[in-house]
């Protein structure tokens, strides 16, 4: 009889478990292995993977899909006081979309580096380096759960050898 | 009687035209004072104004709209060889989707500092400075008929005060 006391996960754990889920599915549907959930006062109000193929849409990146959503959801613009949870560092593009849409709290799992070692494009542009950019806009903790997300570019790159 | 020759317009004169003109167009329509064409092989295939309020999409610069539309219609989420026209200098956010739509080549009036100095939030992250980041992409042509463009700050600024 073990004698461990169970842990139960922390709330980024929660919402960061969810935005793999959601990029694992994304990777079933042959998406890129990139997903990403907004939450606001400790409930998930959007999630999204990246739809970049089935939507023939360049910019619909899981944090953009998700913002919209949410965005929509919501009936607002400005979606203060929430976190988002990404699988990977988000791109020049995505981090600039949480800035318009008010997002300060950003935790993700992987990063670019680690995606582009996967043979995934990316903007050579980490959070950390373009951070003076935002001023002192963005609270970002980098590589959570990293081991968990970067089995989603495993699986992604299994499937594109 | 005028022993002046009349010009025609340059290419890059008659698209960044259809740009203010819908920058106008959606200024009139209480959007932020921002248009984008997309031009391929001499025909403009893309336009869009800022329509982030319209859509409560804190994504909707005119250049993501522009790309999204250009995207849908050709059934493609690469858009090589083709130009953008915006009226003002692309965000980071939107500099961005023109590296993964592949439009190399951008023509741009205003400055980011020109907007900021009209009241309307920017990021300070002009595309001089951040190009580097996308290694040797893009080739910019800036302040291209940047005091026409100017006009539309003046018009929206007007209506916001």
């Amino acid at each position: 009889m073990s004698t461990s006391t169970p842990t139960t996960p922390s709330t980024d754990e929660l919402f960061m478990g969810e935005a793999i889920r959601i990029a694992q599915t994304g990777v079933e549907l042959g998406q890129f292995p990139f997903g990403a959930v907004i939450v606001m006062g400790g409930r998930s109000i959007a999630s999204a993977h990246n739809s970049v193929k089935a939507s023939m849409d360049p910019t619909a990146h899981a944090e953009i899909m998700a913002i919209r959503r949410a965005c929509s959801k919501l009936y607002t613009t400005s979606l203060e006081d929430t976190t988002l949870y990404s699988t990977c560092e988000p791109c020049l593009m995505c981090l600039s979309a949480c800035f318009w849409a008010g997002i300060r709290r950003i935790v993700f799992g992987a990063s670019i580096a680690d995606a582009a070692a996967h043979g995934i494009r990316q903007i050579n542009a980490p959070t950390r380096q373009v951070a003076p950019f935002y001023g002192d806009f963005f609270n970002i903790r980098q590589g959570f759960m990293r081991e968990e997300c970067l089995t989603l570019f495993e699986k992604w790159s299994k499937n594109h050898k």
